[in-house]
């Protein structure tokens, strides 16, 4: 297993009338976390897109139990619980500033080629940067 | 049950680098396709707001079958398949021009005072314009 | 010159807590505007890049002289005042349903070489639609 | 005169599929910029709006002059050269991590009363923080 975390600050357009920050924004939220967690295994996102490896979501749920305001300092705490095969797994606790757990959620993605748009095992390194993590 | 059907065209300003609608932004057109049940029903969202009436979401569900395009025209079937409590669940298909199905999801809302903040009974005009689609 | 005018429904992702629409989103609405017009030449942009023809913005200006709000339906005019070289340029005015003028603006394009990413002429194709507009 | 710098690292849902970040989405970077550059002189902007004080924005323009990437960290320079009466203007310029100029523009916002939305002088503790930075 393997966790990090990382902060967002809210933005003003991210709110919406009803004045809580709008429910669809926190799919970047979760994207943010785990652009994050691979960075620090050492391979950043736009790396792998550049040999040619992309990783769309293939399934996102979020579950929204308080909500964030404009401003907010939110810990998005991000978490691989397994090894990749063809698709990743990650899942998410956000916490606002006064610690309180305020959405929970995963997203499902897949390793893809960039020409041919099919499935592919993810990179070695990755694999290799993540192995230490999970092994008993 | 009560199902209706919407379109989208999709935006450049909503397609990532990937050359795919980003993910995050399906959550937009769940919420059109709502909109515009509701709508269709003769109680517009924005009426029940001016009655203090808010609908946050708590919970969301979408999973990405086939990816979609820019300028591609999206409709977006939402279906109602349970009279609301204090929650309300929307089910969605969403299809592109050539009929093919690409994201299915669902996400649950909730009635609160806007003033309180505090869940209550959906309005009985609501109540009263679904009655008629769920009775056997 | 040549005008046409779009419409389009204001989302509640639009809307900031301010309760007016994000003044960042005009920006998207000036799209809309520009995408509709070139469409009804017969060019849809998706056509354009499909022949290796993208159109960055190069600069952009927008007035905000009434805000809107959510579920407004906003008519986006565009025109186009002369024929383009290198560049392109598009003004905007657009108006709520009540008719009154909300916001004023232009856009400048430039078209480019989608691989060597270098200035080029706009395609024969795009200027054989437009003259006709552009002869006194 | 004051100035302040600010960072922001670019989100995979910034970018549209020309590989740039949708210019669309500076405005946001703009509103950092001067959130930010508020929030130093002791005044953040959440903490106007609970005052009844809000600042939309009136006017915009932005000359694009390179692209920014996905994953850039872009420093939001953000100064303000005179004294706000009912008015403020805020000037920008966005380098990317190689220390190019890649952005330039400027905003003006109005002070309004969140009540009757009809124009005010700025709060005395803002005009108070920024005298000192506009005696020569």
């Amino acid at each position: 297993m393997i966790s990090g975390e990382t902060k967002v600050r809210i933005r003003y357009s991210e709110t919406d009338q009803m004045g809580y920050v709008y429910h669809g924004k926190y799919a970047e939220f979760y994207e943010i976390g785990r652009t994050e967690l691979i960075r620090r295994l050492g391979l950043p996102y736009g790396e792998l897109e550049k040999q040619g490896i992309f990783m769309p979501v293939l399934e996102i749920h979020s579950r929204y139990i308080k909500p964030a305001y404009y401003d907010d300092e939110i810990t998005i705490k991000t978490t691989v619980r397994e090894l990749p095969g063809v698709r990743m797994m990650f899942h998410y606790n956000l916490f606002n500033q006064e610690g309180e757990l305020i959405n929970q959620g995963h997203a499902t993605l897949i390793f893809i080629d960039g020409k041919s748009r099919r499935p592919i095992r993810p990179p070695h390194e990755l694999i290799d940067a993540l192995q230490p993590y999970f092994t008993e």
